[in-house]
């Protein structure tokens, strides 16, 4: 029997982020429900590892909240998918996009939901999969705080919708574009054949930075595929108008590169390695 | 009278870096000679205030070493007008390019003057102009060992001509780099209401990137003039076929704007500047 105020909550996608929040979710005490139907092997295990349940649309449009964790390209046809059911639910959950998009993405979605009558909420996820923090923006926001009982560390910032994301755009354009940088200068200098001398002068002039690369460029070469549509976001979210957003076009292309060239990443990793003893 | 074993430098160049240099050289007792012909007001009097003579072309091919420190635009027209009074002299200077220039266009340098027979060094200079540090490298670099009698930091790297460029050009793509994605990234946070969030969210998880930013960003407007030029040398230090070129094109493009745009460096300056307290 699951209990009168048992937290239902519908969970859009069990990547690696995603279930991570599931399970975090089903050991505070919540029921997670998501939809495996055509997902992955690996995401069904996950999802069902992590105290998930496999669930029709209709269940999911009955739960207290939706939490969309998918990647950013599939964002808004994820968010499509769901008008249908929400527009005949009788009792409309709160839609949280969480995703690493843009906030014209964003607000699109919302618009696309907006016919439904769910409440909307613009979510953002700040850090790894084992210690995850969600801001939340727009005018529904604060129903969120529900979900701090579950297990989640949820964080209201004082916006609209567009906020949230905005923080994760600019988050990321630093964390991950830093990373573009020392990978994109790393294997250039290696090139060249001033590879050891760049960590060198790291090290002496500027050892925060030689620290955080060592520490983070190694970590990168498995999440390069997913970062090249969240660089791509990061582009339109600063706008064609404005020079700096082909940063973003240019680290895109990296990940892109380095999602496949299996030699550049082992060079890295060993390069950051070697370093580090 | 000049002392038998005192050593005479030519000093191309009298900007910020420059006039520093030539300073610290005059004051560890050397004798530099530098052209004022067709250079600002400004350029003169800081040659002057560091102790540089005005000098011809021809006294300049007589001294010891030609130090080039002038705008990475600048670097190739500036050994060429040197070319023919080297040339016709009897003894040849080292020639050392010091100029954030990418190691194809030192190359070009390096062809360019050795018609001449005076042997060249590709130079990099690291750090501040009150401290700064000159790599070295190419077959001839061990003989600027000598500046360092001279008050120079001098530090051979083991490499060809190109190395010490490519050590200036990725540490710079790292430092200048990160300056633009903390301002490209700030700007976008605050146009869409998430600045202070952004901070915050930088303070707590990534303190040591929160302290880079908040000593380096407001330190910049007054030299992202001179770093337009530097992050295109950067673009071609990666090459077209790569795409990460394109990050540096994107930062090239932000100084340049930033480099007129007083609000914008206004707004950055007051951004980091209020959260130090």
């Amino acid at each position: 029997m699951i209990q009168a105020k048992q937290l239902t909550i519908a969970l859009l996608g069990a990547g690696s982020m995603g279930s991570a929040v599931g399970h975090r979710l089903t050991q505070g005490g919540a029921r997670v429900l998501t939809t495996l139907e055509g997902r992955s092997a690996a995401s069904a295990l996950r999802a069902r590892e992590a105290g998930m349940e496999d669930a029709s649309l209709e269940s999911l449009a009955a739960c207290d909240f939706i939490l969309s964790i998918v990647p950013p390209a599939v964002a808004i046809e994820t968010a499509a998918r769901l008008v249908p059911v929400l527009e005949h639910a009788n009792s409309k959950p709160v839609y949280v996009d969480c995703n690493a998009i843009n906030p014209a993405t964003v607000e699109q979605i919302a618009r696309t939901l907006e016919p439904t009558g769910a409440p909307f909420v613009d979510g953002a996820i700040i850090g790894m999969p084992s210690a995850p923090k969600f801001y939340m923006s727009g005018a529904h926001a604060a129903r969120t705080q529900a979900l701090a009982d579950y297990g989640l560390v949820v964080r209201m910032l004082d916006g609209p919708v567009g906020a949230a994301s905005a923080l994760k755009m600019s988050y990321a354009g630093i964390t991950k574009g830093l990373t573009a940088l020392g990978s994109a200068m790393s294997l250039a200098a290696i090139r060249n054949g001033a590879g050891d001398a760049l960590l060198d002068e790291l090290a002496e002039s500027q050892p925060a930075l030689a620290a955080w690369l060592a520490g983070n460029v190694p970590r990168m070469p498995p999440k390069a595929y997913r970062w090249v549509a969240e660089m791509e976001e990061i582009a339109q979210f600063i706008g064609d108008e404005l020079a700096e957003h082909r940063i973003y076009e240019g680290a895109a292309g990296l990940y892109a590169r380095l999602a496949h060239d299996k030699d550049a990443t082992d060079t890295l990793e060993r390069f950051f390695s070697e370093r580090k003893n």
